[in-house]
């Protein structure tokens, strides 16, 4: 196992996967890694200093497909005669349904041997915010649709503006709703596109939807601070079912104005965001401590605070900020998305 | 360099992100590792014995944000008096375009030295698949649900049969055109869903989204060795617009039928895969060389053949069958998909 393990290690040192992270997170703390089996045929207990979780789901997902196949043919042999639902209501239901698909959550835990509280996302989908990214970054408005992208982006502001005034959580929470939007919109639309024409996306499928994931995740963070009340979640079922389908349409007429929107839309939450740092310096909005989730998402020192949290979201607005620009500018070029590199993995 | 090389080294070692894929391809080679360091600021290439790639991307998505920010401030200064587009256009496009906003592709090539020709999927995204899954594995419909998924498949195969009757390339190629929408409506919905709901997914909106992106990597492959005629697009163009908007609403009404129906969907596509196969044993079909992009996505060795793809196309069919009845299954238990584990990287 261990042998297993250490070769699994350099193999990743080959792939290069995800370098910036463990690069960067690497330099924020020593290492030191012991390599332990707590279980027979699951879970990888992998200690790390510096680092709050370890993993092993999908090696996992091998061994249970494997492990699950004699006991899977045993309820399917059963299944055949008797009826596998109706067995599995009469035991303690996922565990069968699980064993009967080889389906079944690894055992994940942190360093201090507490189990990994997410199924949303895993220990290795974490990353640490690059802070180094330039907010200041604008597309000056240089034709017709960059100036009705802007123009448009400003007029939502006003009606933002008087509803949320400065109760600046609030509104983090409610427009992220929204800003989950349009990377899934434009990568469904992609992923159909290269269905239909037989062509790759040149990766910008993936981006797309990492984008959409990445701003759901704020969203997730966002709804620990602040409890959404009745008449907000209310508005959200109207806006999404209106910005589902506006922007759904207008990815089907025009990506490169749909692109430049979302562009504008980000330097506004940049915008946004540094307000709510403002308020959190000045007082106004009490710094609290990080969500749990925020903390490991982001890998924050277990003391992070709200301050941490807006900062590290800002970061990740300001590269949605460069990917969809550059996206509509690849398009201003009479380019497809899938002729340039896309940006994977790029928070 | 290498001091950060091997710290991501160990980074890799306690995230434990998939262990199966390096397990599994370290079981079948020795290995041996060297890092160089090509260029100053980008790419970093490892050489590894019995791995036919290297990668180091995303690091090098950070080392371009920031190595790019002095030029972007200087084309953004420029931008402010001068129009960027323009400039952009006026030199060699895209360059400009990429260190105005910091993105570009980061160097990654092969052991031989070769450069990674995909932009569709990363080394880090290959996997090698589980051939030991069961192939016979069936959900015996048990109530009028399960029935009605069953027949409806059934129903849906005559039509097909007729159309293509024994040009098995042709029928996948076809096939999987639609084979990759449920699982993008599926996450889709998911994600929506959880934004109106301010929940958490478990991890379902991702696993979905990964079926649909590996079915749509077997029609890349499909593609390779079949070309589609031009009526073969124009159905594709029919089926799609409406089993798209199809699917979609029958996952509005009922998940836990669509879920089924994509059960028995890849039941029907694992016995057709069979035949396919049984065709090229016999020498009814040519057992051609498998293309290029098949042996880097599944990690084939040089020589692989046609067969050598199907039978692990197969094989990923057969895990998205289990994971869509087990969907199905947690919906007949009046369960929600999120609060069971979802299986990531289940291929």
């Amino acid at each position: 196992m261990n042998q297993l393990m250490v070769r699994s290690v350099f193999r990743h040192a080959i792939t290069g996967s995800k370098y910036s992270r463990y690069i960067s997170s690497a330099a924020a703390s020593p290492l030191s890694a012991v390599a332990v089996v707590t279980s027979s045929d699951e879970a990888v207990v992998v200690r790390g200093q510096g680092l709050g979780f370890l993993g092993g789901a999908p090696w996992s997902w091998r061994t249970m497909s494997t492990a699950a196949e004699p006991e899977a043919r045993k309820v399917e042999k059963e299944s055949s005669t008797a009826v596998p639902g109706k067995k599995k209501n009469e035991e303690s239901g996922e565990v069968v349904v699980s064993s009967y698909w080889g389906i079944s959550r690894p055992k994940i835990t942190r360093e201090d041997g507490t189990e990994w509280p997410w199924n949303c996302f895993m220990p290795w989908e974490t990353y640490q915010s690059d802070l180094s990214i330039d907010l200041k970054k604008h597309h000056v408005p240089k034709n017709f649709t960059d100036k009705f992208a802007y123009r448009t982006v400003k007029l939502l502001r006003i009606p933002t503006d008087i509803f949320f005034q400065r109760r600046y959580g609030c509104r983090a929470m409610m427009l992220e709703t929204v800003a989950a939007v349009p990377g899934m919109v434009g990568g469904m639309l992609l992923h159909l596109r290269s269905l239909r024409k037989f062509q790759q996306s040149g990766g910008w499928i993936k981006a797309l939807l990492e984008e959409a994931e990445n701003e759901r995740m704020h969203l997730m963070t966002m709804v620990e601070l602040v409890k959404p009340k009745w008449y907000e979640r209310l508005l959200v079922l109207t806006v999404q079912g209106v910005f589902f389908n506006s922007f759904f349409v207008l990815y089907l007429l025009s990506p490169k104005l749909a692109h430049r929107i979302v562009g504008y839309l980000e330097e506004e939450a940049i915008h946004s965001y540094t307000e709510y740092l403002q308020d959190i310096d000045s007082g106004a909005i009490e710094n609290v401590p990080a969500p749990a989730i925020a903390i490991d998402y982001w890998r924050l020192p277990k003391d992070a605070t709200l301050k941490d949290v807006i900062t590290v979201v800002r970061a990740d607005e300001a590269h949605h900020r460069d990917v969809n620009h550059f996206a509509s500018d690849l398009h201003f070029q009479g380019k497809e998305l899938r002729e340039a590199p896309a940006p994977l993995s790029y928070h």
